[in-house]
C-alpha cells in the first residue's frame, strides 16, 4: 500500500496527468530565449496595475484564468488549488484565488513552490481525494527586489553571483483521467531542508545547490537510474553559480549530469546580453518555464523523460538581518510522457 | 474510489490516528484559563534565544522534540512535515526544521494552518504516501506584533476589537496505524478563501468569520449534520467579535451552533483578567489549544466527536497599506474518539 520506494521518492499508483498550463511574463522575459513561448507579456511592470504586489497578483490570475478557461471545465469541477509565492503572507496568491471558490491550500516553499504543489496535487489525485487540482505561483522582479534586497529606485549595484527575479506566472492542471494529450507525472522526492551554513543573500545558487544535491541523489538511489536515463534534468533556479556547485557536489557522488542538465535560470535569460548576472530566479522561473517550455516541447516528444527539480532559498530578510545562514529545499517531479 | 461527499468534505478511507501531540507557551498562556495544561512555559519571552524570531522557532522545536521523543519513533519513521507560521516566509518552521532530515512541506494558511496540515497530513497518509506525519505550527506575540504592528516598544493602543497573538506551539504526530490511544482524523473539509471587504486590522475577527461561515455549512450541508450531533465545535482564533458574528451568519442560514461552540482565542485567555480585549489569535492559538486541552480531553472522552475550525486572515501589512481588504479562509477537521 505505502508508495515509498528507498528513503523518499514515491511512485503514485496511476501517473496523473497535467494536461494544461500557462505561463504568463513580463517584457524581460519575452525579450529571453523562451520569449516566444510565453503568453500575454507586457512593457508595462504594473500590467495596468496600481503596484507591484497588485501586478504579481494579475498575472498568476492571468495564467489560472487561461488553464481553466482552456479546459474547458469550470472552476466547480476543480477541487483544489495548491499555490504559493515569495511575497510576505503569500499575498500574490491570496488575492489571486479570492475570487474563485475553490478550495485552497496555501504554500511556501520560496521558489521551489512549483514542485511542491504538482507533488501535493497529484499525491492528492493518487490518494482519491480529487479529479483535478491547480499547481500556481509567481514571482515579480520589482515586488520580491523591494521586498528582499533594496528598493529599485536606488540603484544598488548587484553582485557577479546574484540572480534576477522573473518577473512571471505558471499555472498547470492536474488531472486524474484525460483522453486528450498530457504529460504525466510518474514518481516524486520531496526534499528535506538543507543548510549549509551559507550566509551570502546574493549568492542564492550556493545556497540551494546542496539541497538539489541531496534530493537528486535520494533520487537517483532510490530509482536506482543515472542522468543518462533521461533527456532533460532542470533545476528550478540556481543560476550559473549554482548550477556549477550542483554539477561538482554530485560529482564527488560519482553522479555525473553531464549534457542533459540545464536549469531554469540559465534558459529563460540569454546570459551574455540581457546583464542578469547568474540568471534568473523567483518562483515564478521555474514555473513558466515548465509552463511555457518544457510541458509543450513533451507534448511535441522533445524530450519524454524529464526530471523537474525545484529549489527554495528558505531565509527571510529578518533571519538574514540576525546573521543566520539560508536553509535550501529542493522538490523533484518526474515527468514523463 | 473518490472520497468526495457533497461540495467538499472528504471522508478518509480509513481514519487517521493522532497518536502524540504537545503544546510549548509563553508565560501569558500559562497564566490562562488552560495553563497547566501546556509545557515549558517560560517568563522570558526570549526562551533564552537572542530575538523574538529565534525564540518561536526554538519553541516550535522543543514541541516537535517532545512529540517525537515520546513517539518512541525517530526522525527517519516520519515520512512529512507539514509546517508553517506567520513569520515572513514562514522563518519560524524553515527554520525548526532545518536540523532534521524529514522530507518537509512548508505551508502558509496564517492561523488556519494547524488545520491545513493535518488534512494534509492526513490525506498523504490515507492516500498510501506515508505511515506517519507532523503537523506543526507556532506564533509568538512580539515576534507578530512588531512585523504585523508596531514596534512593542512604541506602546501602541490596541482598540476592543484587537486580539492577541499567542505565544505558543503545537505538534501533533499523524500515523496511520497505532495500538495505543489516539484520537482519530475521519473527515476534513478544506477551506476556500473569501473576502467581505473588511479592512480594519484591529478586527481580524470579522475578517474570518464570513470564511468559518462558508466552511462549517458547507461541511453540515454535506455530511447532513447539525451542530448538535457534536460536543464540541471549535473555531481557530476568531476571538470574541468574530465569534459573534459567526454565530450571526450561521443562524440566517438556519444553523444554530448553541452551547458546544467555543473558540481558541476564548478558551486560552481569560478575557475579564488579562487585557487581551477581543481573545487570542496566532496560528499557536488554535495548535496549542488542540495539543494541550482538546486532544487530551479527546482521550479521557470528554468529547468524543468534535468539528475543530482554524481560521486565517490571509491578508500582508502590505496589502493592507495599498487598501485591500482581509481575505479569510477556514480549514475544518472532524476529531473522533
Amino acid at each position: 500500500m505505502n508508495k515509498k520506494i528507498g528513503s523518499g521518492t514515491f511512485i503514485l499508483s496511476s501517473p496523473v496527468k497535467i494536461t494544461q498550463f500557462e505561463a504568463v511574463v513580463g517584457q524581460k522575459e519575452h525579450e529571453g530565449p523562451l520569449g516566444s513561448n510565453f503568453l500575454y507579456w507586457s512593457d508595462d511592470e504594473y500590467f495596468g496595475q496600481k503596484s507591484f504586489e497588485k501586478a504579481e497578483t494579475y498575472i498568476q490570475k492571468e495564467a489560472m484564468n487561461h488553464v481553466i478557461e482552456k479546459s474547458g471545465f469550470s472552476a466547480k469541477d476543480i477541487e483544489f488549488i495548491f499555490a504559493g509565492d515569495l511575497l510576505n503572507q503569500c499575498a500574490g496568491s491570496n488575492f489571486c484565488v479570492r475570487d474563485i471558490a475553490v478550495q485552497f491550500f496555501g504554500l511556501y516553499g520560496a521558489c521551489s513552490t512549483m514542485a511542491e504543489a504538482l507533488i501535493l496535487g497529484s499525491m492528492v489525485i493518487d490518494g482519491g481525494f480529487a479529479d483535478r487540482t491547480l499547481a500556481l505561483t509567481s514571482s515579480h522582479f520589482c515586488s520580491a527586489e523591494r521586498q528582499f534586497r533594496f528598493p529599485l529606485e536606488y540603484g544598488a549595484q548587484r553582485p557577479p553571483a546574484a540572480q534576477w527575479t522573473v518577473t512571471g506566472a505558471g499555472c498547470a492542471l492536474l488531472e486524474k483521467e484525460s483522453a486528450g494529450p498530457s504529460v504525466v507525472i510518474e514518481k516524486v522526492t520531496p526534499g528535506a531542508v538543507c543548510d549549509m551554513a551559507i550566509t551570502d543573500l546574493a549568492n542564492m545558487g550556493a545556497a540551494m545547490a546542496p539541497a538539489a544535491a541531496l534530493t537528486l541523489k535520494r533520487y537517483f538511489d532510490d530509482t536506482k537510474t543515472s542522468p543518462s536515463d533521461y533527456d532533460l534534468i532542470v533545476t528550478g533556479d540556481l543560476g550559473k553559480v549554482g548550477a556549477d556547485i550542483l554539477r561538482e557536489l554530485l560529482l564527488t557522488d560519482g553522479i555525473d549530469l553531464g549534457s542533459v542538465y540545464n536549469d531554469c535560470g540559465l534558459m529563460i535569460y540569454d546570459l551574455e546580453t540581457q546583464d542578469v548576472h547568474s540568471g534568473g530566479s523567483g518562483c515564478g522561473c521555474s514555473a513558466s518555464v515548465l509552463c511555457g517550455y518544457i510541458l509543450p516541447e513533451m507534448l511535441k516528444k522533445t524530450y519524454r523523460n524529464v526530471l523537474f527539480v525545484t529549489t527554495g532559498a528558505l531565509m527571510s530578510p529578518t533571519s538574514s538581518l540576525q546573521g543566520e545562514s539560508i536553509p535550501g529545499i529542493a522538490h523533484l517531479v518526474n515527468l514523463k510522457v
